[in-house]
């Protein structure tokens, strides 16, 4: 069908395919278990989540829909309030209903996707970007420091010498939990740096934090089952909920971490499972939770039986006061499973963190990460545990922290200047960024548009919302991850030049 | 609870934890849509594949289940045939219904656990070992070349080169689907090697043929829909599907390949989305399906909107006749996922290998893989790209094939001369391993037990099928992948003594 062409194409072929494409296997969805309403928008959500349905495609109108699946109008309007709750779809006035905007994917493309100033090619940046850095984009879109600064030399030598010490050995498969040196090198490392230290054999080594995520949601997601994230956030721990079948519940995070109060609420609603959240340093918003909500989500958890996973990106880079322990320090009642990424405090192409899982729950999770990819590489996992026996790690965070310390503070400097223009930010103390207020009258998503027009990318806050035309859209994530101090500085003088007219003082 | 105790010490808590723990979230899901009975088997369903209730552990007696959900016994008896059809339960004669032992589990650890004659340890294998060969089992289990054949100088140079060229490049992220570069060159090789050569952008780089199995899995697979694996398998497949809650069905394979007429009336009964084959040199079996049943699976799959997922480990190993063109270059209708693992042909540990996607699934795969992990590592995609561009694939090829040209065909001659024990095998022309059929009043699960209590591995039919009590037993796989010829002739050796005695001519 389609004889090949691109999928975007769709909306060329003819009207009864795309019907056909778009809804033909309904038929077995729509027999399934369930009230009419939900099993209809089951089977939506399930076309829109596998991609079939295009992100701001044009949905079928209540009538057709209902003519087609012979059911009541009703049912589909109802069935299109639960997809629109989950902000898979959105009404767009005089025109129906469509597909929400790529959900959770523009975050991605920023948070991973090519760097403006790197070749799509073999060989890395080509010379012209090296030669012309004015013509170059300056990037707070980032969150990930540049290559530049990447331990590169160091790994080099380590992967040689792996490879001299254990030969074709470390190019074999690999047990599914991760190579046990490194296992126990991480709960050493765990044991300095983080304050508490895991039997090694809960640790499993999973190839980046998206992953642990993701392997959490399989051990402990069914499709039915609830989870509840952080508001705003990356989008891409909501995105592998969704991939269970999960329901997904946003609650807004305030500036001490979230509301017990208001998670009780939410789950008198009804009960969920899993809450997902960045307790130091959080993605966006950069706030850390105070100790007395660390300790009022461990209670909850325990009370309502719901594991908590913790993702824990960078709270190793403090400049100022440290965040605080994390909720695994703090865990008596093996709650929290703990996801240390090592892509922004090494380099994300090596595709390792380590996941703590709780005891219990360590057999569900090494098997989920054997059925999602039998294990992960050695060879960069044998390299990681001589870089972190040898306390390289210390040096290479040592040096991040000073120059990025530098960065976060001109930044902190430079926007304390246009206070006059209603720019508010909450120095968060450490991370690789900083969440930004703009005064009333000018929203995020417009300003970053207009800043992209002139060479500066940044990241507005919807981005990490749902994507809904009333979400907020007041504040801009400021990356200076992957910035040197010269086009910080430009960065944030053409920012400045696009926000709205001082206010007379 | 159990102050993480590990999970396997269960039985050992009071009874009336135990219950809790199994079955105290019941409500939530029993709650969910469906008849009762399916609601309580996929209540049980899920525990069993998150590992809380552990393979080989005694469930609730129909009449206790039924009190604690205040359910009919009538629904849990029912229940319970559900999940025996879905292989998670058996019966034991007299004392009740067990969770099957470790679904899909005993194969992984022998296709994929530590190798008898490796250290667990940070150096590969110990001196002892290599010491003492005598002592070392022989392992006709493990399907995969042994890491002395790797190409790990070839690859060692190569992971330099790229560092002094791409620098921390290398680290970086990289595309979901993959780096581009390499996937233009694996269309490049496919067309050498395969005959096809599909458009790159179809081509995403996988972690490994499982997570290629795994995503596919995820872009196609939706609770409750039904997907058909060959039997005997792999059953790393089947694991996959069953963790996204879909039902497997298993199909007996005949030595033309599956039988068409039963395709359909499997389809008859309910219509599944996906078939999983391995049509050339199929694991366990050897087999490789002739012509005209490769192109009656795909008249059957584009007559009834299925998808086929083809797994290609090992054809480019064949040592007689060639087993003819894969599936995908026959694939009119892109109703073929083509996954080629370069674990067998290459390494295990560079956790690589290629998808072709039909260009409709092309959107929806590259999603799951980003939803997965974001993307592959971007060193080995570099160093695998060069490995391919400058055919030193095709050197490394030549010499396996030599080598395990010479093993196979001392293979078939040592056991060409057990015909009289009546055991038989059928040349498969080619792959790393034989089929052998034993003689009636050998099981073969017994004689494995036995042979490795005298130091020989081999992977005996069960592995390969449905935890059953009825399960054919009646094969070994035999594989010289991880032997020399001294240990492929001292192992079948030993085999021989363990056979039934021979019947006089």
């Amino acid at each position: 069908m389609a004889g090949g062409r691109p999928f975007a194409l769709r909306s060329e072929l003819p009207r009864d395919t795309v019907r056909r494409m778009a809804f033909r296997t309904d038929t077995a969805s729509i027999e399934g278990p369930g009230a009419a309403y939900e099993r209809l928008a089951r089977s939506i959500a399930r076309r829109i989540e596998s991609g079939e349905l295009e992100p701001g495609s044009k949905l079928p109108s209540v009538r057709s829909l209902a003519a087609w699946n012979a059911v009541n109008p009703s049912t589909v309007v109802a069935a299109y309030r639960v997809l629109e709750r989950e902000g898979l779809v959105e009404p767009r006035a005089g025109s129906g209903m469509y597909v929400a905007p790529e959900p959770g994917a523009a975050t991605a493309d920023e948070e991973f996707g090519a760097r403006p100033g790197s070749s799509p090619g073999r060989a890395g940046p080509t010379g012209t970007d090296l030669d012309a850095p004015e013509a170059t984009p300056v990037d707070f879109a980032t969150a990930s420091p540049s290559p530049e600064r990447f331990p590169t030399v160091a790994f080099k030598d380590l992967l040689a010498e792996v490879l001299d010490r254990d030969g074709g050995y470390a190019f074999d498969y690999q047990e599914s939990a991760g190579w046990p040196p490194l296992r126990e090198a991480v709960a050493d490392w765990l044991a300095e740096t983080q304050g508490f230290r895991p039997d090694p054999r809960d640790v499993i080594i999973v190839s980046g934090a998206q992953q642990g995520v993701d392997l959490c949601a399989r051990a402990l997601l069914a499709p039915g089952d609830r989870a509840l994230v952080e508001d705003p956030a990356y989008r891409g721990g909501a995105a592998a909920f969704h991939s269970r079948g999960a329901a997904v519940e946003a609650l807004e995070l305030d500036p001490e971490g979230l509301d017990p109060d208001a998670l009780a609420r939410v789950a008198e609603r009804r009960p969920f499972r899993l809450v997902s959240c960045i307790p130091r340093f959080q993605n966006p918003t950069t706030l850390s939770w105070n100790a007395e909500r660390k300790r009022a989500l461990l209670e909850f958890a325990a009370a309502r039986d719901v594991f908590v996973l913790e993702d824990d990106h960078v709270s190793d880079l403090a400049y100022e006061d440290a965040p605080g322990p994390s909720l695994k320090a703090l865990d008596r009642d093996d709650r929290v499973v703990y996801v240390k990424s090592f892509s922004k405090i090494l380099m994300p192409g090596l595709r390792l963190a380590a996941l703590v899982a709780p005891p219990r729950l360590r057999a569900a999770l090494a098997r989920a990460k054997r059925d999602a990819d039998v294990g992960t590489g050695g060879l960069a996992q044998r390299a990681l545990e001589l870089y972190l026996r040898r306390g390289l790690d210390r040096v290479h965070l040592a040096s991040l922290r000073s120059e990025y310390g530098k960065l976060y503070r001109a930044a902190l400097d430079a926007l304390a200047e246009l206070a006059g223009s209603g720019v508010r930010v909450a120095p968060p103390g450490g991370g690789l960024s900083l969440w930004v207020e703009l005064p009333p009258g000018a929203p995020a998503s417009a300003l970053a548009a207009r800043a992209k027009a002139s060479g500066v990318l940044v990241s507005p806050e919807r981005s990490f919302r749902r994507p809904s035309p009333t979400a907020p859209d007041r504040h801009l994530r400021l990356s200076f991850a992957a910035v040197d101090g010269a086009a910080l500085e430009r960065g944030l003088r053409i920012l400045a030049t696009l926000l709205p007219a001082r206010r007379s003082p």
